[in-house]
């Protein structure tokens, strides 16, 4: 316990399968399946304010994610409830990001080579927070393309049950960079808009906030633009948008844990508004991170008491 | 070096960015890009009889994927090549399965949270033989199923490029497991034959021995099983396989490093010839390991020579 108190923990802390340690130490075998196989879930639940957003939520979405590949680790959710807020509280972090994996482990020898045999497990850590994009590219807007690699399809690899099969995502990055952009949106095969390496899409097209019905997570973020939308009045639908509807849109914005709502400016070579963050957007942006400091959804950890 | 002197060795040595350690030892940061966007590339090359299989077309197909992905770590071929050979030497196994990632890294804080800030390295190990279907199965034919999960799509993710992306091939482990049998093939979203969990896969049509042209790994025990043909004059094509031309093959067999040549006797409800390996896939398997033993292909490790 003495390398426990004399750790660094402000750099994060790490759990995995029962232990607690700098998130510097936190490794997976390179044996595992959770690597070798990216056979894993995860999911991602932010700390900002000093306390967690829609912490069970980010749980429930996890837990379901964690079904869907038949894993079933020790912990209960209010076990993992816990494991999360004692992290973030041994960090001391009032802003935070904070994953959860479940991995698939590795079959002992002797049984057959399959998934079915390994015993699944949690790994989870909480460290300083991310910003998907500076506060800079946010302010102005982030500059986009539309890629050219398609989105890994549904009936592959299901995208709402969280998922490190970024081939496609890193692709499209690269694309980007070619490019002189800062990010990539990937369509799928049939030429409809699905998200971006780490984040869903909006455009907004005659004055309504779309979104598409499928082909991509199910964002946290995501529910609560329709919640703002619902809130200010803004209309909203979740629905196909083509490519030529997203080139045209009067304005585009991304919603991710790792960043909330952010607008971009730039999509591929057409500029959009004034090269600024359009008004709904903007709007959308400020009134996100003004109900997060209120306690919207809000879990505040109490780092007084000391962790568990 | 105490410690590297102590540990156990057969069990398994590991090489990570200029450090060499056991296999146990060997982990990866929670926290990097190899794991958490499974942005990583790798190759497995097999040691039996003492001496590698292929080994300089394995480096190959390594580097050639490192470079699609744009990935440049410090070691050279040369270098890459004498690190597996003292990595086996180490061991002292005569039968290994050596693996070679190289990782993405993770760009550090400060700059844009983009790959191309990101310093890949090499991970690598030696460890005890592995079959991916017992010496049994093989005997008797494995038996297989056509998964309803189709393969990523090449557009998506590259099978050329070996990668953990494994999501949709679980998934058909997981179908296969449901149906009563122990592997599944995948086929395209046209409906044509891809690969498997781990091999590719061959048909034998009016008495010649069929492969697909894409969609899948360009295998190195594939490239053997042509040579074999050639050498055995056995027609051979590559060419697209369809769900009915398989289900209607005289014979079916798969290829990989971890195996060999391995015979299928069951296709979902159907019984391959007498439920037992067909004729030319047991004689390609048969001549497979009959080859490999007088040194077909091979580097010979010097396991006298103390490791570097
Ligand atoms: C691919 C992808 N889409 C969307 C999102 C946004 O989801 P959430 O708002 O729940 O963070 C993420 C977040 O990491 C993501 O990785
Ligand atoms: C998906 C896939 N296809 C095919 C193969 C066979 O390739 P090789 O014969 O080079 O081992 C493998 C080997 O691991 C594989 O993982």
């Amino acid at each position: 316990m003495d390398l426990v108190q004399d750790a660094d923990w402000s750099k994060g802390a790490a759990y995995i399968d029962g232990q607690v340690m700098p998130v510097a130490e936190a490794k997976i075998p390179i044996t595992d399946w959770g690597y070798r196989r990216s056979d894993v879930t995860y999911d991602v639940v932010g700390v900002y304010y000093g306390s967690f957003f829609r912490l069970d939520e980010h749980i429930a979405r996890f837990r379901r994610s964690m079904q869907e590949l038949r894993m079933e680790p020790k912990e209960s959710d209010a076990e993992l409830r816990q494991i999360l807020i004692d992290l973030v509280r041994r960090t001391g972090l009032r802003e935070a990001y904070v994953a959860m994996d479940c991995l698939r482990g590795r079959p002992p020898r002797g049984v057959p080579f399959h998934p079915a045999f390994a015993k699944p497990y949690i790994a989870a850590f909480a460290i300083p927070w991310v910003w998907l994009f500076t506060e800079e590219q946010q302010a102005r807007g982030v500059h986009a393309i539309i890629a050219k690699t398609p989105r890994i399809a549904p009936e592959s690899v299901d995208p709402t049950v969280k998922n490190f099969h970024w081939g496609d995502l890193t692709k499209a990055l690269f694309e980007a960079e070619e490019a002189g952009a800062e990010t990539a949106f990937l369509l799928d095969q049939a030429g409809f808009l699905t998200e971006g390496p780490g984040y869903n899409c909006f455009a907004v097209i005659d004055g309504t906030v779309v979104s598409p019905p499928r082909g991509a997570l199910l964002g946290q973020t995501r529910d609560s633009v329709y919640e703002l939308c619902q809130e200010l009045g803004i209309p909203h639908d979740i629905r196909p948008i083509s490519k030529a509807e997203l080139e045209d849109a009067d304005e585009i914005f991304m919603s991710t844990t790792a960043g909330g709502i952010m607008p971009v400016s730039r999509l591929g070579t057409r500029i959009l508004g004034n090269d600024r963050p359009g008004p709904i957007s903007a709007t959308l942006r400020e009134t996100f991170w003004k109900k997060r400091e209120q306690g919207w959804h809000a879990t505040p950890v109490n780092y007084d008491k000391a962790p568990a």
